[in-house]
């Protein structure tokens, strides 16, 4: 039984770019953190270290600046977009590029009661993030949300779960819920505004964890994706990743005290992680 | 030449706390990160093994969730003060009680236009601090912000310094600085509001970083440290401790293209460190 | 066009365990991180805030304590299938058990020329890592290492690569190279020794990482994987991911001074990041 | 009342470098991210933006590899000294330059039973750290140990501890006890086998550690203190900072099951913190 080369992909990670856009009315910047991967018939690099087709990461690198030297990177999906065509355009053995962009967002600085033109504070630390995937078929475009923390203090039960002899835990009518929002979803096309619909997807996303009356985080998983499939027909599916960043009632009986839903433990770990896919029939 | 203990302390670290105060207008929440420092006559305790005078680091803890179920704690400062008062009435041999709490800030959500009653958002990355110090002479108050990232794409320069032999870096009349402001200050007295001067503070600190015409991140310091001071007479001194995350210009003219400061690579490592105390005489 | 719910799972993530050993001749102790998922017919709960089939995460954690209450844990393969059957059994509705097992790995402490009985330091930064997959048809067993971090400063090259305009990067027959190793391998079937064997694998790719005259990192990818397959038949391939973590010669040019590949700058990002599969035809 | 310039220093930070050393009977290498600060006479650098004065931190950040080009840098010491001499040989304003060194540290692969020459594997989390402190009278060294993770599961109690209204914690005859070590310790003077002390001072931590019959963490510390001040005269105090990396015992009454010291509860927070310096009189 012979032994060889299965999938591979490789590329470069963690190039970063700061793109600043500089106008009569003030500047625009964006902060983003690259990664690209090839696929395609590289197996004689891996088993007889022949690089004649590698290009090598570097110029993967060198191609994110050159590129953002010749368009002002209006959004995150655009730029990515941009080197998957310049890729696949220049690098006949390569089948499949994949780009992905994490953004850093940032707001400007609301200095005297208006914006200021050159100045600027980290909006959160939420990530805006693009995930495209092309072949010379055609490009897919995810786009996603990453680290956009929220918590509810009211409207939130769980009743009615499944016990066994290792369930120790109390129904609850009345919880805090918090999680920590990852989304991405993919669109039918291209032809999207990107910036407006992750902001409006954004807010969606909040909005409906906020007003949702919950009886369990994948009730309220779903009811957010919901959401924003219903808002957005240039969304075909919706996938979220929401972390039960459980708040814990602390116990006060043992220092002759009550605790109406006043004081709770925040805890990391462990944490319940509830993953579903809405999507169009 | 004997050995013996030197000066030595202990506490607990990490404690995690959510107050909810709950109002007939929609609910209030503080999460904060504790930690609690003992100094005193501790000696016997590691050389002899001695626990008697040993309240337990797990009391501590206990401590924090009694004392928040018994007040609506509607600010780290005044939360910490109620702590230190608490252990120097209790522990008769504990001559120094060190409290510092990390508070992350929440905002609410704004849904349909309105601030939503009981749902929020982690309102970015920023830690508002507190370092609490008392012995039963007295207790000083520090106030403090960090990680609070901020950017300016103009009105900053690096010109006329010192140059050795192993000095490459340019001249430049107009860089891009970015830092993550980390401030402390201390309180002249405990008779401040302390939400409302931490959020002004806060607010300086950007205005004045946004505003400065920038002859280094030094200069800028000051100028930050000064707004501050000249505004709120409450603070005795203010230290600031800001990194500068450089954001260096890419090269582009191996590709034949000009780059009029529009591409720059992010950097997190190596930087500068700046840091000062700007104090009333 | 209706909306409903795609695929989805939940579980708890990040489940912490200590199990102690306790021997006549000493303590075994194994410390491990468990994740566990659940697939099956939920689509109720999430559409329809139906809890009756959901077991709460919170009882999954309890399974994790109460199960290691009963058996010594051997292994994290070992342990994670006691809990895959475990949860098949009585969990009806669930068509897919998903447990990760992160180890973290002790070693005794070697006091006095020889073991100590019941004292331990970490190992290191590796983790030890078991990804098992479970339905009523049978279960895949997935064994890795992470963060295993290697480096040679001989016997690499990377020369005879594509250029493209935008390449500036130097052929270069005497580079350092450094990586963090990452790889996981499929076992045929459940009957090995999965101490033994893990320690095996994690010994042979330092090894062949260490010896290989390399061409490339995708070279040595293949080299590592390879020599794995050849020494255990019981493995049916083994995936590897790779991070190129780039050593800089530096220029001392500018300052009178040659480097004759003895000055690095070791940086985190950009990384080059080379992915792969070796498998048995 | 004026505002003025209060102590202030700046520095750069995060240098990172690499040290190769290629010898006829294989390589050595020293991994250090360096840090360095000035403090000296810059207060009209922070008051008029008068830069005349700021060698830049890009130059500092430069002499670190100019140097390790000149010197092979066989220890973090040695090297920092080497720094420290050179900025305050050549800048007059400079009063007190402060170099702090973490190490990465490197073993070599043992491949085929014994060390390769030229292959290196991480050798743990921890880090090897040197601090030094200069002025024109003289240099203060500091040498330290960090992230050096032991447990132990015997021979470690807390009993007898001080109990008030809010204390719930029971004594504890036989628990576990771990610690990530932190420690530093000062040099009489500069006449030291560097690395030679540095590997015993480590030992000997690990060592008292494992050895003590342990009534409280605080004691000891002060055993660790002693053993080596004991065996190391060169060394004039010690200070260690020990978290108590609680591992708590689980109930499994619920489930019906004993746990006789079997199954513990890895816990990051909260966490008690022991810190204390150990010196000679």
């Amino acid at each position: 039984m012979g032994i060889r080369m299965g999938r591979n992909n490789y590329g470069k990670s963690r190039v970063r770019l700061l793109r600043v856009v500089r106008g009569p009315h003030g500047n625009e910047i964006r902060e983003f953190t690259v990664a690209i991967r090839f696929e395609g018939d590289f197996d004689t690099v891996h088993t007889a270290g022949d690089n004649s087709k590698v290009l090598p990461t570097d110029t993967m690198k060198n191609t994110v600046y050159a590129l953002a030297g010749q368009e002002p990177a209006v959004s995150a999906e655009g730029f990515a977009s941009r080197l998957i065509r310049h890729f696949l355009e220049t690098c006949s053995e390569v089948e499949r590029v994949e780009v992905d962009v994490r953004e850093d967002v940032w707001a400007r600085v609301g200095a005297n009661g208006k914006a200021h033109t050159t100045a600027f504070v980290r909006a959160g630390e939420e990530k805006r993030n693009a995930f495209l995937s092309g072949t010379r078929q055609g490009i897919t475009i995810r786009a996603g949300v990453e680290s956009l923390i929220a918590m509810k203090t009211a409207q939130s039960a769980f009743e009615g779960f499944r016990k066994d002899r290792y369930t120790t835990l109390k129904e609850d009518r009345d919880r805090v819920m918090a999680t920590s929002i990852k989304a991405d979803w993919l669109y039918a096309n291209g032809d999207v505004d990107f910036n407006v619909v992750w902001e409006g997807v954004r807010d969606k996303l909040v909005e409906a964890f906020a007003n949702h009356e919950s009886l369990s985080l994948q009730h309220t998983l779903y009811a957010m994706g919901e959401a924003v499939l219903q808002k957005f027909p240039e969304i075909r599916e919706i996938r979220l990743s929401l972390p039960n960043k459980h708040y814990n009632l602390v116990n006060l009986a043992p220092f002759g005290l009550n605790n109406p839903s006043e004081v709770f433990l925040p805890t990391d770990e462990p944490h319940g992680l509830i993953e579903g896919t809405v999507t169009r029939d």
